[in-house]
């Protein structure tokens, strides 16, 4: 016999994904931000570079640069012609037999193609001028890098829909690249509903209980890297409900109801669900444990899920229905984490249901035990 | 022979691990924050509950609240004789065989001590009377939440050093604990130095270079959980940095001083951070490449690093030495991500020497290669 729900058979935990999946795609827009502010983000279209970095041929060390010609046999005393100050531009051309003094980034003089590091050489008096004993013969390239090595004009710095990383974000500063267009974060909107439900910071009467889904579920959201918008507590008033949710959904990306989706008699949540736009309610009721009453809707290009408002069922179903979407919505690979464990005891589950049963793990000589 | 650094011996990265680790441990301070901004971060003190939850015993479904020795025996009609309103105090007592409508979390009248969800049951008439036939016998305590099952009274809720997860923000929430004492995150100031050094909006002058690195090592700080300040680039004078030096370690937990380690004529930052506090520079010069002219120093109390000005030697000190000084004050768990891969090429070393190489991981037939 088919398990029903409200009189419709009851779609298992994948159909309702795959009723889902097949009404509604991502659409990935872009942003403008500060490129300081982009960690974690998504680059919207690829970066490419505005111009050569380095700018012009540098210095890797604190030493002299000569031309590897003339330290090809060592030791070589060389005349010091120039000191490069660092950060500043130098006009010096090395002639044979020259060097200059330069810091570790400072510009090289024309001719130069070599640094010597200080340690591999000795100041010494020459006739008229300053000299410099060089005792390492090294090859032309050595302790330098060339304008344009690191990335040249035109060059693809990152490709699309790459995610920035902590280097990212400096190289982009170092190329003046101050915004950078990334994939909008997706909103998601929360509204609690219930005449049972009062703010977390009240004590509730006999009764009534605090809201406290909002808050994990704005922290789930938060924890994946989306955007929680909290809409508050409305009472299970379809006029309101409805007023409140078509509100919020106008802000959001995402809409998520909580509790109120089972068949009491003040559960007015899918039909709300249902007048926010078309297609609308795609799958109500799921057969797991916990979350049977679960709504998946699209309404208006929008998602907007109904969650059950046990506070274990919210966070299954969250974890099981919403954070698929979202990871798909922030560009996150979907990874779920298995383990596989032993059972302390015996579970026993409808037939055909998904059961989701927390446990504690713990490692055993023998492995790892639920 | 022993390799030397500026006329001291180079110690190995992790003799300068250890020197720190020897003149330094983390303070760890409270401050109190809204629980609902209080995801990832960490208690401060155990957190006992003020209240029994649920206040009320509960109902688990929509259905009848009734007396369980009634239902032994089924099919049986109940009269109903109350209507629980969701959120509402009932005041209700059942008699025998006596039954009470109750939505899903709502309070259980007096002696009713087992809910019949409502699908198990049947409607029917009875005379001068609403009658409920039951179909199930269920046991006392199915369907139901007692008062106190959840938590009850000065019961440890999370204990002291646990960082909030989702589902625990919504716990505290839901106990009205709209605020939280949680360890105050480190603040990381990072100070540019170098006369070559310009912001990241400004086109360079041939010979100087925009700052990246402070953008870098910021995300980098964000990215461990931590809050990172920029104070800016400072010319290498002395006195000027030594003034925006000791401004900023005031309002930071950690400082980096980022570029000029180096032994160039104007590399003032050792000099520099020896006069911010005892006891001052611990380390200058360590045996990795790239990285070598890293300074670990602590003034004050308070860890001051400096890193070298290469964009690659600055990442790679930040993660082999400051990030685990970050994850300490942040009490995350050192798991250095390790993985062994062939090499493609031969990369020689000095001896004694960690070199760090960037390498580009491919998984072949036969395993990764580097």
């Amino acid at each position: 016999m088919a398990k029903e729900f409200l009189g419709k058979r009851l779609v298992t935990a994948d159909e309702a994904r795959a009723t889902f999946a097949a009404a509604w795609s991502p659409r990935y827009e872009p942003e403008t931000v500060p490129t300081a502010d982009a960690l974690g983000r998504v680059l919207a279209e690829r970066v490419v570079s505005p111009e050569d970095l380095p700018p012009f041929r540098r210095s890797l060390m604190d030493g002299f640069a000569c031309r590897a010609t003339d330290i090809s046999v060592v030791p070589v005393t060389l005349r010091v012609v120039a000191d490069v100050p660092m950060g500043e531009v130098t006009d010096a051309v090395l002639g044979p037999g020259e060097a200059a003094r330069v810091p570790t980034g400072g510009m090289l003089p024309e001719n130069a193609d070599v640094v010597v590091p200080v340690e591999q050489t000795r100041s010494v008096e020459i006739t008229g001028a300053e000299g410099v004993e060089i005792h390492t013969a090294l090859t032309a390239g050595r302790h330098l890098i060339e304008r344009g090595e690191d990335v040249t004009v035109g060059e693809e710095v990152l490709p699309a829909r790459h995610r920035l990383r902590p280097a990212d974000v400096g190289a982009l500063m170092g190329l003046g690249l101050v915004q950078v267009s990334v994939f909008r974060l997706p909103v998601v909107g929360i509204l609690s509903t219930g005449d049972e439900v009062v703010p977390s910071e009240e004590t509730p009467p006999l009764g009534k209980v605090r809201d406290l889904n909002s808050y994990s579920l704005a922290a789930y959201v938060q924890s994946l890297g989306g955007v929680a918008s909290r809409f508050g507590i409305v009472k299970d008033d379809p006029e309101l409900l409805h007023a409140a949710a078509a509100a919020a959904l106008a802000e959001c990306d995402v809409l998520i109801l909580n509790a109120g989706t089972s068949v009491g008699p003040k559960d007015v949540v899918a039909g709300v669900i249902q007048r926010l736009g078309a297609p609308g309610v795609l799958v109500h009721g799921v057969d797991i444990r916990p979350g049977k009453p679960t709504i998946f809707a699209v309404c208006g290009g929008k998602p907007v899920f109904g969650l059950p408002g046990q506070p274990v069922s919210v966070l299954n179903t969250f974890d099981q229905f919403v954070a698929p979407v979202l990871r798909q919505m922030l560009l996150i690979a979907d990874e779920p984490r298995t383990l596989t464990a032993r059972l302390t005891e015996d579970l026993r589950s409808a037939d055909g249901r998904e059961d989701h049963v927390r446990v504690r793990l713990q490692q055993r000589d023998d492995g790892w035990w639920a």
